[in-house]
């Protein structure tokens, strides 16, 4: 069973409370920065630890100091709660690191 | 200082001990696969400490069980010693993980 | 609510399954060693992961190679089913280690 | 060649920098708090990468949200700069995690 995935205008009104995140190629965008290679890593390791546990992953790409996250629902062929949820978490996890 | 890179040639006959590797647009690159999504974490925690340690870090995506990676050298605007040496160690990090 | 725990001599025959693994002070314990610091610190984010998804989590203490282990349910004050999953589980990721 | 170990005046001089720490048992002491277990993990990967770079390595045991450091020179009997050294590093990296 697959949740239902949101529309574009749905999408575009949950994102006001996202506002780094980027609705583009039917995925939410957002690209983080930190200060050194080694506090991305650990992002990524906090920020996995709870993908696990919501059983949802992200698309991510790390070069050096930054990564860039792109979320969707593949069994839903599109952007879901799960994709929000995981943002909210990403988010909050990065909350800490912000300069 | 940076390093001399490596011309096409000189990349291709290196690569001929790097049979999982291939030269595409100016970097080598390499997909990994593994069993679980935190196999793949592991690795890149793995990878990570010693690229720091190089002081060389990846280009890496991560999508569930898949890492891929592109290695260059921006300083010297090519590939380097410095790539081969990062390949080399992640390809001994992911051996054990081989199926 | 919390689990049953077992008796010793319950927990003795289950450790039958679990050779590398004792019974000691009130807990289950292992020490797994590794090539390197950096293959220890992959293991504990790979084990990590999992025991957050069981949300049951180990009592753990590196030093450079090694990673002891001491599994409790505090809850139940004893030994209890999900300490033998997170056994199995980290036995199960340090295969691969094996040398 | 191993580093001179200080004395114990010495070091309780230096520690007057490191107000969280502790000398005790021949070595510096110290335990971090974190709000979840995959902060307390992201935090061990974040200093295992520097403890590799600088080659000297932690004595660490996780429980959960807590972290316990011990800092000593094994290949100098005693506390020397090394462990100053990786404290201020871990002290730099912990400082975003306070609440």
């Amino acid at each position: 069973m697959s949740l239902l995935h949101y529309n574009e205008k749905e999408i575009r009104e949950r994102l006001i409370f996202f506002p780094e995140w980027k609705y583009q190629d039917g995925k939410l965008y957002r690209c983080y920065e930190f200060r050194h290679f080694r506090e991305a890593l650990a992002f990524m390791v906090e920020c996995g630890i709870e993908a696990e546990r919501l059983n949802h992953h992200p698309e991510w790409k790390n070069v050096y100091k930054q990564v860039e996250v792109w979320l969707v629902t593949h069994d839903s062929a599109g952007v879901t709660d799960l994709d929000f949820q995981l943002a909210e978490a990403m988010d909050s996890a990065y909350h800490k690191y912000k300069r």
